[in-house]
């Protein structure tokens, strides 16, 4: 029996699944929809992988990405040096950027504090954010880890190491998301958004 | 406002966008998972998309995809030349060979039939179907373009042309999917599932 399946696509559709949630159909799908579209088009995606694996580097301060030796928002006078937001991931940033409202700066922990998956504090980027809060310049620390058991553990552990140094920390507010509805709620969030219940 | 998007990024993001099913939210989310996994891997997935645009070409006699002249399965000696299968697309010869039941030959028509995008018959490779036909060797040809309202007309237009020819013309099944539910079937599956039935 003919095995129908030329190498160069198999090859493709194997590399193609790697991509996080994209299954075996998916992968083809993609596969054939970069042969249909014109050359050039398809070798525009290649290079913009290349190009980004090549530019792309880690903030030296922050841990962000950037191109540059201080990413974009460390490097901004602008930017209001005695706020600090910590994040779990670097495009957390991008979420928080997008509603175009924080003006301070960021500090990227690379991860979340997970003993399961054998992630411990020297794993993370905590060190550092212990440094960059002794230089004193920074009056809070927003706590942005993920609503998630591990980012919440973060969030804790963290939050005992920074209180004495005299630093306000605050947390982002947990509750029912805008445009969800109460009755599809689960329980923990209605649980925080109650904890959370604000006079009006 | 400092906009925190390196270029690179952004254009990796742009670039990503463009594949099916991959909106802003997805095209970000792969664009960072490419960035953290170690580059070599990333590397590997702009490789294969370079080289499958390089070695994949169009099958001269089937037009389906292939690293050669002649596809595996036109160049195959143990297929049944009688027997022909019309497909819409390259990527339908990989459905159908996976279930490995299917012995004979194949013809990619590259399209369906749509007036409303304009697409007649000299846009598809219906001309070099009859050529092939006219050969001589087939004695059944299998209609299995998709059973939209396109390629319903694809079988019907084609169904026409090749009967005159002596030549036995077939379509694949249309019914109720297996592992699906009567309630939840649309009324054209089922209408076409009644008109179908067969005896037990």
């Amino acid at each position: 029996m003919t095995v129908y399946r030329p190498r160069a696509i198999r090859n493709l559709i194997e590399e193609l699944k790697h991509l996080p949630g994209v299954g075996e159909k998916t992968a083809q799908r993609l596969a054939f929809y970069l042969l249909r579209i014109p050359k050039a088009e398809a070798e525009r995606l290649a290079q913009a992988i290349l190009e980004a694996r090549e530019k792309i580097r880690s903030c030296t301060v922050c841990h962000a990405i950037t191109e540059t030796e201080l990413c974009s928002i460390c490097s901004d006078p602008q930017r209001d040096r005695t706020l600090l937001c910590v994040v779990e991931d670097p495009s957390d940033i991008f979420a928080i950027e997008r509603i175009s409202e924080y003006r301070g700066l960021y500090h990227v922990l690379l991860g979340a504090l997970s003993p399961l998956e054998g992630i411990g504090p020297e794993d993370l980027k905590i060190r550092d954010l212990l440094q960059r809060l002794q230089e004193g310049e920074v009056k809070e620390v927003i706590l942005a880890t993920n609503p998630t058991l591990e980012g919440e553990a973060t969030a804790m552990y963290l939050s005992k190491l920074i209180k004495p140094l005299q630093i306000r920390v605050t947390r982002l507010a947990r509750g029912l998301p805008i445009g969800g509805d109460l009755e599809y709620a689960d329980e923990v969030t209605l649980l925080k958004s109650l904890e959370g219940r604000l006079e009006i």
